[in-house]
């Protein structure tokens, strides 16, 4: 019996979504709790492998049981095994055997928050990238389409990556002001190791006035990481919904 | 040189706003911020004293210095100085010698934040009341209206309030939907201690469908303590704006 979870966490205190040998994952975390309460040893595969401090509103996973539970009974013994982890299942439901929450994924949507308030975070640490001066998110914006569309890239790709092709069809990269915060929202079938947060970082450079908005499509166009700028921290980025 | 702060927190790690003998306070650690910075002793008057482990989004306090400063490094030295702890300085602002942060204050703005999802809070964990059964917001809304007013709110008041009369004018008291959660607008000159906490409390009762309506009335007509159902838990309570 296959169940799809889809899970809400903080991603702070982790070293990301995948187990690792060097500290606590959250796909280890949850595979613990299913293993309390259930009894059964499973694999919890999920839609994508957040690095260490990127959060999710959203993220998908799917794992099997050999015997049959009431889905509101998965979400509720998981929850109450995870205590008092900061990682929450917001609903399991049934699937069948042919769902992978990694390769049926027709869409990831990710959340970039970044502030350019001059005071440092009280509320929200750890939960936006403090920029601490003035950006034109405007500017932000016109830049960012130069990267929509099928493309090539390599500028934008973690030296670690473990990607074929560096080629990924990019759906949309939005930025806007919101609540008094600058929101870059990405959509992609899929997306190359650290390519938000490559992207957010050339962004960023754009928005304090210190690279023309043309440069971001020139980086681009170079297909050499060296012209990628800063890599924004994980702190700002949240995996949002994945789709099927 | 008298100055105004306007002042972010996250009061979790907290006694409180106000200087005690038990643990760390806001108001010390900012003191001993502007002490540090300035070379000078000053005490810090806040315009509301917030309870252990609520939040704050714009308290204002003000101090006195002997030597002049700009308001920039005022703000900047304060917060370099408050590293690492979730307290904020937003602004910091000259004012008259006549201006007082506590008796000046014409009108204080508080929110209380509930959720009634069903699963627990994983990155706004400590930010807002979990309830995790439904409420009906509109009904909670109406509930509401009957404590607007000149009122005696003894039956929403701790037993350890100091206030000389339990009489007080409460401007508005709005509850609303928004992203999701359950919001609690209540604006006032002043609060009773605990008034706040313990009017969100009775409403969640009619929220959860477990008072009727008219039973929030009724609590505030019998002014009497034992009526005020239970007093909500600081995590969702906001100090959010002073006006003066």
């Amino acid at each position: 019996m296959r169940f799809k979870l889809t899970i809400e966490y903080d991603g702070g205190p982790y070293v990301g979504w995948q187990r690792q040998e060097n500290g606590a994952s959250v796909q280890q975390a949850i595979e613990e709790a299913i293993a309390a309460f259930s009894g059964e040893t499973v694999v919890l595969k999920g839609a994508g492998r957040t690095d260490s401090g990127v959060h999710a509103l959203g993220q998908v996973a799917h794992f099997d049981l050999a015997t049959g539970r009431a889905t509101d009974t998965v979400r509720d013994a998981i929850n109450a095994h995870l205590k008092p982890q900061p990682i929450a299942i917001l609903s399991a439901e049934q699937v069948g055997e042919d769902f992978d929450a990694r390769f049926s994924a027709r869409r990831r949507h990710y959340l970039y928050r970044l502030t350019d308030r001059r005071a440092p975070l009280a509320l929200d640490r750890g939960r936006l990238w403090w920029v601490a001066q003035p950006l034109d998110e405007a500017a932000m914006h016109q830049a960012a389409q130069a990267l929509v569309g099928n493309h090539d890239f390599t500028t934008f790709r973690s030296s670690e990556c473990q990607a074929k092709s560096p080629v990924k069809t990019l759906d949309s990269l939005d930025v806007s002001r919101e609540r008094g915060e600058v929101f870059v929202r990405a959509t992609a079938r899929s997306f190359l190791h650290n390519q938000v947060r490559s992207m957010v970082g050339a962004l960023k450079k754009v928005g304090e006035g210190k690279w023309p908005v043309a440069a971001v499509g020139e980086a681009l166009a170079a297909r050499d990481r060296a012209r990628s700028g800063p890599v924004a921290p994980p702190d700002g980025l949240y995996l949002v919904a994945v789709d099927y």
